[in-house]
């Protein structure tokens, strides 16, 4: 057992924080105010793709997906100190092509995808050309259990039709999102697990229609947004389907263990921030004749916060490590504590820093607000905090049964 | 002691909940329908005075303003319920004319205003004609301690000239808003307490701008919203002036107290409407083979919010009580309390509402989100929780000191 | 609605805390002393009974008891604020002849007990001669759920047998301990809540066996002990039957109300002495240059510390009020609302106010840990915590289903 | 960085579970009866003297002391784990020579004693035939500030003469004890840190007398005990004294930052022995029809405290490798870290066992109460929490002033 980064991750750490410094954040702020004046906000800021070709320039991408060719080789923990470093800001993932939800996408296309899935998705995915969107979640049943969904995927010639409806299928709104990945009820009379299906859609398809952008909390999350979309009799060839008919959740187990993991390395840099940014304000302001970093309260404010993140870290690395030597299968328990604890303690930490901030806080003057509903949403994300909680305790009865 | 509402508050309790059944409640979708859809978001949705046309008609108007000919003529302890009902929907404040911060600046008017302001200013705003602003924390300074306040008021001949910058004025975004409250420092030389004063400003003299409108959590509380304003050289009559030169900490604490309480009130509302809405939602959601409301966890969830909440109102009553009683100063500590636990437990409720409703808790589909934005920002405003834990703590050690 | 206790409470409360300050505080090391210098713990210390005979002589004796001849004429709302007064010292309750489990088993004999029953049993302890003790969990099996009760009452002739294995009998270790209320198994083939009953069982009968005294947290609660009892084909005349066969959960119900709400009041009271113990060890002890009192982190936990015991009484006494109004049944969802809040809150402040003592807090020189674990117990007497939140979600939940 | 115990580890891991499963659990009742049944609780029950030489001849000894030839040569990252297990029994640490306060006071001696101080204590503790105290806490100020200390050693000719009263003596009522570390001020103007020294006081030297064994809750901790002692006018000669006049805060650093690790490592194993028997709990116990096990709220309680052992356990090994690797300077946040969370988190978790076992688990018929009892003595044992925190938040906020 030991505690050191490999001088690689350190080498690459070092890189993206540099990025981050000189890109990333002077442009949070560029990258808001060309949504703000742009016609729609539904249209790309330029500085986007600026960032992104920097990046790919300097080497910073695709540093996701693990054992595949496609990928820039760095095991699940290799990658999650750089992950962190993203999730520090909000518009970082896209800027090094390693956002939610294509990379999960991306994952079940190198994995289960066929050759010309790949040359037609993967391919353009990868060098950031085109975005994805996934399918998933349904208004009208409680997701918490996914055998609840709804949505039909039924074989017709060599064609399969799609119909449900279908919310929070982020980045939807982005004008280059070019395919969907929806999963749906194929198999009826299966087994439980083996009833659903991913399949690809194109967003062109006639038939898929974007009915609404959801707002979380208030933000609209704009240029990609979270979309409501219905499928009306939408008709793709059979190729579309992913891996073959029913394999849906197996196919799902894949996907969500590493995204998982990917949104708890970010809830960690966005806690880490807040931290930052706390403590900056702290030995600045002054109050009742001393700066607020020496009342007692803050101080433990500040305290908890380091305590919190550190062992949600040590949490999430070891997840990682049993991802990389044991498999996503026999990593689950660990995968499912982090999914609640990271985004638990994340919220915890960015409340703090609101508070320390007083109004400015809850304002877009600084990244605390956005960060924390995006945090919040991730509570909910690829299965509620209670749906991981008794998978943990199933998993720890077990011997005792 | 007995805790049973008296008669009267019995009858303006039911005569309120059918209103809010009736008008209120369907037209929260009206009103967001008609803002989106106007031209600016900075338009007042008709509908909103279609209501207040009705509550008016029925009497149900100023409820608030205790101990005065202008008011209903209700006690703190009356008024509490009723403003509580009121906090079940964002829109429904402004209906019954009872919203923040126009009740606090009637209030001051009422307690501190000369008979030509009162004229001027106090009877539009109680006829609901026009709308008014509070300005008083300032974006360069921790406003958790109020002394720290940087904006000029200074007497210039028959005038004074104000000068300063100040945040989150809220309302000062509705076209209907005509005047503010500003609060600075007059008498730079004087007691602490003593330097600080109240002018009237009315918003369109030379010299007020409105810089931006601040969001919370992404909402921008339209057509209300939160302002930024630049007072910059802006020249109003020395009769403008409330009460004296250096009254502004006096005249501040009698409006905050009542203003602290009906925040509590209707955060409490809130919380109420939270537990209804997660109720609902639980005995209808399936989930693994049952209602979610047969899940333990959420029952807890069930049992914990009722037990907060009705702890919550039960001390908001009696602070209430205390004010009508022995009056604002001696119910500080009582003030102070509600103050921290009102929107503290609401903000608990709403986030288990949240939670159980699963991604659309986030979402503008029920209320839930934006309430919870809502009451974010009542453990910042009026002061930090932090500052009322302090001011209790200090009344609890005085005999023992 | 008020919140003004009558002058009739004000006057017994001013008594009672002139009682407690001349008499029972400074008897409590007097106590404890006589206890550890006595041959046996199992003793009655001397002061136990002077201390009785001063405070019936001060007519502060039997305050329970609403609505009985028996008793002092206190509703439960006037009872609530003494009984709390009582709370703040381990030996008090006794002290005043109100301390449970005889108070319960003195309600359950007013209510339900034949002339005969009261004669031999009810009188001696209205006058403080004999104590008595409630023989209801069992240690075989999850008494959260009442009716997996098996211990077995059976009829045999003019006589009942009593065979079974009870434990934390409360009192049992008492010297002047006579009988015991036993509650079992005696028609089983009833319906669930109709098959137990309750029974007097004179402590001396042939077959009761006290297996051994339970200890809490290290505590033996000497001389009054928790005890294991045995009832070994334990013969008692039919006579003894409380009520009538059967009515055992009829008989708890009744039994059980009333006494969770005065572990309540007292459990306020302990956490008001621990508050004021708090308060007044701060003031003195100095830290790094300042006195403790001065740390914003102590200040937190005072000011936390009101506000819970604040809410936590109104509740209780909300729930006093409705017995005394509208019933115990109808009262049941805000006796299981204090039952949990009460020991929850009161266990925060002593915890808090053992942190600030330091070791001191743990050890015997300050009543805090012996608090605590008296506390840490009514979590789990009278059903724990879970199964009353179960309850009030239950009641809560019951308008929508 | 990987997350594997060495193979080394791992053997002893074994070895240690073996001989806990089958030597000191079985013991652990037997324990407790050779105390009951001695004529004093103050004698050693003979099965301790008989486990520990069974654990001598397994090798399982002295295994703390890392970098030193007296010890087993472990790092604290490989003692760490080992340490865990032996706090999952109250009794065991002894066991295998590795118990608070001795290891602490055989790491002084070895780093900083004389060779003469070695041979005439270190090697007899080595062996484990003497105990050992440390004398540092006063009962007359706040401990929390070291420097509040206000104990003498004062030079006279050839001998020191300590003159003040301590208390929270770990282990001086133990017949073995023979001797304590001392701490007091020697040197009053000297500058803050180096005012005190420690000092080695045989227990049977004139003056010393222990005045009281404290209890801990209602525990006595017997045969080892908790002292408050007088040291009154007691000589010792001068080479005594502990490295040098003014050493004692310097020698505190050294000594605590491994007690507390220790300390630390104890607390994880009694949370996961408090699970561990939670979860055997729950399986076996039916209320309402079904296993506790099948409770959400239950289920909710075990994954809690799943992730909360698993990140404390993370940190604590976090902090052991940085002691290994950068010094226990360096490393001073990770330990003031763990010496809050540990506790806390194993608090908690005993907390919820105990509420799982029902009124059984407040007595001693478990060991939950007695590990509860011990745990909370530690969020107060070698500085408080508060103290902790605020030396976290110094250390964090170093690089934002």
């Amino acid at each position: 057992m030991h505690f050191e980064y490999s001088d690689k991750v350190k080498k690459l750490q070092k890189e993206l924080q540099e990025f981050m410094h000189e890109v990333v954040y002077p442009n949070e702020s560029v990258f808001e105010e060309q949504l703000a004046n742009s016609e729609s906000r539904w249209q790309i800021p330029p500085v986007l793709e600026e960032m992104k070709a920097q990046a790919k320039a300097a080497g910073l991408w695709n540093l996701f997906l693990p054992e595949s060719e496609y990928g820039a080789g760095l095991t699940n923990l290799e990658y999650a100190p750089l992950c962190e470093i993203m999730g520090r800001s909000l518009i970082a993932p896209e800027v090094f092509n390693c956002n939610a939800p294509d990379t999960g996408n991306m994952e079940v296309l190198v994995r289960y995808g066929s050759p010309e899935q790949k040359k037609k998705w993967l391919e353009p995915l990868l060098e950031g050309k085109i975005r994805s969107c996934f399918s998933m979640t349904e208004p009208q049943v409680a997701s918490s259990d996914a055998t609840n969904m709804q949505a039909r995927i039924e074989r017709d010639g060599d064609e399969y039709v799609i119909n449900g409806r279908k919310w929070w299928s982020t980045g939807a709104g982005d004008p280059r999102c070019k395919v969907a990945i929806v999963m749906g009820l194929s198999n009826p009379d299966a087994p439980r697990h083996e009833r659903h299906s991913m399949i690809l859609v194109p967003l062109d398809t006639p038939g898929v229609k974007i009915v609404r952008i959801l707002p979380v909390f208030g933000y609209d999350h704009a240029p990609h947004g979270h979309a409501e979309i219905e499928f009306n009799n939408v008709r793709v060839p059979a190729e579309n389907m992913i891996w073959a008919e029913g394999k849906g959740f197996a196919i799902a187990q894949g996907r969500l263990g590493p995204g998982r993991i990917h949104h708890c390395m970010r809830s960690i840099g966005a806690a880490e921030r807040a931290l930052e940014l706390m403590c900056r304000r702290v030995v600045d302001r002054v109050a009742f004749g001393k700066p607020l970093a020496e009342q007692g309260v803050i101080r433990e404010w500040i305290a908890d916060s380091r305590m919190e993140i550190e062992q949600a870290r040590l949490l999430t690395l070891k997840a990682a490590y049993m991802m990389d030597t044991v498999g996503n299968k026999a990593a689950q328990k660990e995968i499912a504590m982090i999914k609640v604890v990271a985004p638990t303690i994340s919220l915890k930490v960015l409340d703090r820093a609101i508070q320390a901030f007083g109004a400015a806080g809850v304002s877009e003057d600084f990244p605390l607000a956005a960060h924390w509903a995006n945090q919040r949403t991730l509570r909910l994300a690829d299965g509620p905090d209670e749906v991981h909680r008794q998978a943990i305790a199933k998993q720890e009865l077990k011997p005792y049964l």
